[in-house]
């Protein structure tokens, strides 16, 4: 039996409640003068007590050495092991501007791009045109309807949007227009399943209205359409884990992502301050809460030890709030490393506390990875955080006479 | 290559002698005032010398956050992954009454309930009779032959026994008898698979003559059966370890679950002292022994910290006469947590020392859930015990040239 399926047959509903604080891009490495990592840097009296009382670890999200992209991280976090659980990459664009794909939706990457007078591609990216001239050209090719199936197109950022089909029957199993070469045609679109031939035929009428609705729009004048597919087919963490959650994040992209796993999506405002209130405001209505917290992961993209140690001492000093409402099980991890000396993502393991009333408390008496490496939850899978969630929320019953 | 499979094909027999001692629901949670838990509160210095001696860790049962019941918490300790060797609701009863299922038996767990005088369940437990009673209406039932087919029947404790059909061509898959609701009848047993259609013809017999023969005897007047299960076909120890190995356990559910994975079952007395007697007595016929201790889950079921404290300063005191005998490997661990705190089994992981001549040792000067948290082993999966007791008694070959 697959873990998962283990977890939902123990699973049970239990008035304790659960909540999940992810810092994006928690794990760092070491300033070479202090040999203190951001969070290890960061004052924070508030994570310190909890992992104190609380038992720490450290969590690989997909394995030794590999480096996981966001959304991998918090499929991960949630128990869904990103290798078994695929994001076509249509339905993932679709997903980061927190576009709702129905059941039933096709969905495509676009750029625009620009093509000469014999229909060459001359520029995958169009000179990157603005965000601003993107929306206006979805715009233009928003709402273009064939045989019933309606095209629509939302921008992303820069060259880039989306194009989702809604109507009936149609197949994402098609291969992608995008030559990812200059000076050839764009391909034409081919069905990779014969049940998809007719959708491969709406999508080339598509292309074609497409070509002649942008032919006065110059460098942008063609689009190119790869990574067809549909929402994907995820068991809900309600069926999962009969959790009734919710997600509180300032990005579009987590929003999508939460949803696809059926987390309720709370009206998050701007700021940390405003999430907090959100959780606060919502805490009778849910048992499991998701936390996003994003500044941590743009720090460290921008290689800005100092802020991001700043974004986690900001979080430290709104904490207070949450712990007023007493929940009963709180998780503060990361979905990946970003350690500001390398400016990226990264495999690190990432540090973990788990705070509870059934926690075995090990010797950590400070919230950081050094701490964290020698924890009493040892150095674990990202996909058991939520059984163990489970465990001490007396959420799931006992496995086997 | 599954691992088990490997073992196999690697274990090879050696003078070497291992005991595994497992003390049931050993792991704990500290006392709040102390912050010590039950082990680390007991005075052992006996089993304190052995981990200072030797190697410790801290091993999941089946995996992170999931509560193991006692039979799969030893299936696992025995090198069986209990999500993959499962063991039917019916075979696991008989093997709660140390009942010696045979090849071909089909056994059930039964109920003895209440109905009406229209047939209708009103009571599924009779009131909960007396186990006395149970023995007498066991007896009642017991022998009952229809078409060549025998039912033996056992008492359990209060309503429950176990029917057990021995004879030609049985087969298990049927449905249960048992409604899991009042007001309405017992179900008829339907086979399942249609191998197993004339099985359910003889159920039915059964069942038709043991409501004659308990109509007098209200409340229980009728019987409802569940979980027709046969003797699970697992490899033997004997087989995948080549070892000899015995049993010693008060438990009759743990002599049961030891003869099905192939152990002599060693007369074990009434007390610990009883049971460490039996260890000495034979010595010399086997190279592998598993001693059962119960008082430390019983006292923490029970929420009775202090007496879990006393069984295991009880089981150290006893240490010395086994250590005269100097076996090569000494396992001193439990097969599932069950801190007083929670008066329950609960999936924290649980301590475990390794003792023997090939040890390399960890810092731990005693044998406690801290110290086996940062000990040698690491955190690891129970089903890996067996390997690492095999090598170190050089029972495992080199794997590859």
């Amino acid at each position: 039996m697959e873990s998962m399926e283990l977890i939902k047959k123990l699973s049970q509903i239990s008035p304790d409640k659960i909540v999940l604080m992810v810092m994006d891009g928690l794990g760092g490495l070491p300033d070479p003068d202090t040999g203190k990592t951001e969070l290890e840097t960061a004052r924070t009296p508030n994570l310190d007590k909890l992992a104190a009382r609380g038992t720490t670890g450290l969590i690989d999200i997909v394995g030794p050495g590999i480096t996981p992209g966001s959304s991998v991280g918090h499929l991960s976090l949630f128990g869904y092991d990103p290798v078994r659980y695929n994001i076509g990459r249509g339905a993932l664009e679709s997903v980061g501007i927190d576009f709702d794909l129905e059941p039933g939706d096709v969905a495509a990457r676009g750029n625009f791009c620009t093509v000469d007078e014999k229909g060459l591609v001359t520029d995958r990216r169009a000179g990157r045109i603005s965000t601003e001239k993107c929306k206006e050209l979805s715009g233009v090719l928003d709402g273009i309807t064939i045989d019933n199936v309606k095209a629509i197109v939302r921008p992303v950022k820069e060259h880039r949007f989306i194009v989702v089909l809604r109507g009936e029957k149609l197949d994402p199993r098609m291969g992608d227009s995008d030559p990812q070469q200059l000076g050839v045609a764009p391909k034409p679109v081919e069905a990779l399943d014969p049940a998809a031939k007719a959708t491969a035929g709406i999508v080339k009428k598509f292309i074609d209205e497409a070509r002649k609705r942008l032919s006065g729009h110059h460098p942008a004048n063609m689009v190119l359409l790869r990574g067809f597919a549909e929402r994907p087919h995820f068991p809900s963490m309600g069926e999962i884990y009969k959790l009734k959650a919710a997600a509180i994040a300032l990005y579009p992209m987590y929003r999508g992502l939460a949803r696809l796993v059926g987390m309720d999506i709370l009206d998050s405002g701007k700021s940390l301050e405003d999430e907090f209130r959100a959780l606060e405001n919502n805490y009778s209505s849910y048992d499991f809460f998701f936390l996003h917290v994003k500044g941590t992961d743009s720090a460290g993209e921008d290689g800005d030890f100092k802020r991001k140690v700043g974004v986690i001492e900001e979080l430290d000093m709104a904490l207070p709030g949450l712990l007023k409402l007493k929940p009963d099980v709180i998780i503060v991890t990361g979905d990946h490393s970003t350690p500001a000396l390398l400016k990226a993502h990264s495999w690190h393991p990432v540090p973990l506390l788990l705070n509870s009333r059934w926690c075995r408390p090990d010797g950590a008496d400070n919230f950081g990875e050094s701490a964290c490496a020698s924890g009493g939850l040892g150095h674990f899978h990202a996909t058991k955080i939520m059984p163990l969630a489970m465990a001490h929320s007396l959420k799931l019953t006992k496995f086997g006479a």
